[in-house]
């Protein structure tokens, strides 16, 4: 078996010198919105997507340099998500990971503009990565075309919007399912397929990989909802109990908090199922699958 | 000599009809974000963008079916700026083309998420557009690249974030320069550029339209910046005066009103100089140039 732990850092680490690079020293009139950019960059993510992107790529026998830049965008639309989710029109929180949210520290203003600035860089860095050897040059185009969906008013902001939106409404099975799929999940997805499918894994391989995706999102949003009833302030970086003093809508309040840890095994267990096409190259796919439950923050 | 009138009305049209054709009926639990985002693409906007990069693809010998996508996500990350930009946070406008800004519609939530997801839609139409034949594959991520590069933080987020800060500072024309460029001019380049190079222009063709598009952008913002004193509040859909009301950096507030005028008749003149090496199929740029000087909104 391998050590997660281990594999999480060292591709932490490369992702973070990746995420390095993209950036310039801030200079000039419009410097500061670079500052609050790197602020939230670098305010301790784990990484997930990047890591999942390059883990989806190994998995179809790449490398984490044939697919760094991807990984990268990833992880700046996240950011940029979570930029924009924290600000007082949004959800008004003060903290994240720990450190004050970046309207806190720049204003918002500025906190919206780096939100704007971290998403048009992210198509940017893809736009500008070069494809790996053998892989038709077309590949990109479609990675990027899928990201975008992913991100877009028929995922991630979708999902967002009925976040927003159902905020006090009576918990709905439907709704709390559209909102995980589509604020999360659609994400995670494509993070794990875009590796994969820059190392030219072929359709069967791409459809395993979502299939893996989607379940492993949803149930990494469960455990977000289970921690913001059970998990610790102080390991989280973020306040507990807010879910439920908003009246979100989250698979706990729906379902019940036994049945959403039940709800999270099983789509954990259906992940790792989806992954017996492949050799032992997809094993940190597997080993992420089970940390999701084990999780702490 | 050409009719611009007419030229004008007929691409706004196949624009129009492109746009239309990108959005689905809004539905299901996000639909208030797509109802949105359709708001602003179709509030009465002039195409300017989308034109250009019409008009720069004939310049090359292409045609607006060629490049009708670009010039559509050209359009989309313009309005998305002009949603972000009326945001209270920002410039706190309530009338746009002579209605209610986004957010005094739909509220800020949804404002802030129709314009990510306008931006984000951009690079998705980008993504999914087909090349034109004989063209190499490559150009689109070059294109998506650039237009990427343009709208970011070292091009129109940066100048929207100098002319925030730069509030009420002393008049000061290094900055003023750099807001204009930066602000307006990056993406009406690009938008001049990017049809030209999905039709194989060459790169001198490409390095003579960056120079028109360059010139013509900043002035355009000279000629806003003008109609902020002297325009009709009715005819422009917004209110006048504004700019001098906030201590904004504008031309006139920096060089005075007549040197501003001066300013952009010189622009066009060299902007249209620009476009010597082409024939007639560059009388579109040509007419548009001499447009900027005579527009009234």
């Amino acid at each position: 078996m391998m050590d997660l732990q281990v594999y999480l850092s060292k591709k932490r680490e490369i992702v973070d010198r990746a995420l390095e690079a993209l950036f310039p020293e801030p200079q000039g009139p419009a410097s500061d919105v670079v500052r609050a950019m790197t602020y939230s960059v670098f305010a301790g993510g784990k990484r997930l997507r990047p890591i999942l992107c390059i883990a989806g790529a190994e998995t179809a026998g790449g490398e984490s340099r044939h697919v760094l830049q991807a990984a990268c965008a990833l992880e700046l639309i996240h950011t940029y998500s979570l930029i924009h989710d924290d600000l007082p029109v949004m959800d008004d929180d003060d903290l994240r990971r720990g450190k004050p949210t970046n309207h806190k520290v720049f204003g918002e203003a500025i906190a919206l503009l780096a939100g704007d600035g971290l998403l048009t860089e992210a198509f940017c860095v893809l736009a500008g990565m070069p494809v790996p050897e053998g892989t038709p040059s077309t590949v990109l185009t479609r990675v990027i075309r899928w990201i975008a969906e992913a991100a877009g008013y028929s995922g991630m902001i979708g999902g967002q919007v009925a976040d927003v939106q159902s905020e006090g409404a009576p918990p709905d099975a439907e709704l709390v399912r559209f909102i995980h799929e589509h604020k999360t999940a659609d994400l995670i997805t494509v993070a794990t397929v875009s590796g994969a499918l820059l190392c030219g894994a072929e359709e069967s391989a791409i459809r395993a990989l979502s299939s893996y995706g989607r379940r492993i999102g949803l149930a990494f949003q469960i455990s977000d909802d289970i921690l913001n009833i059970e998990g610790d302030k102080q390991t989280l970086g973020k306040d507990v109990g807010s879910d439920e003093k908003r009246g979100k809508q989250t698979w706990p309040a729906v379902f019940g908090l036994e049945e959403a840890k039940r709800a999270q095994r099983d789509l954990v267990l259906e992940a790792v199922e989806s992954l017996n096409p492949f050799d032992h190259r997809a094993d940190p796919l597997r080993a992420i699958a089970m940390y999701i439950i084990e999780r702490r923050k």
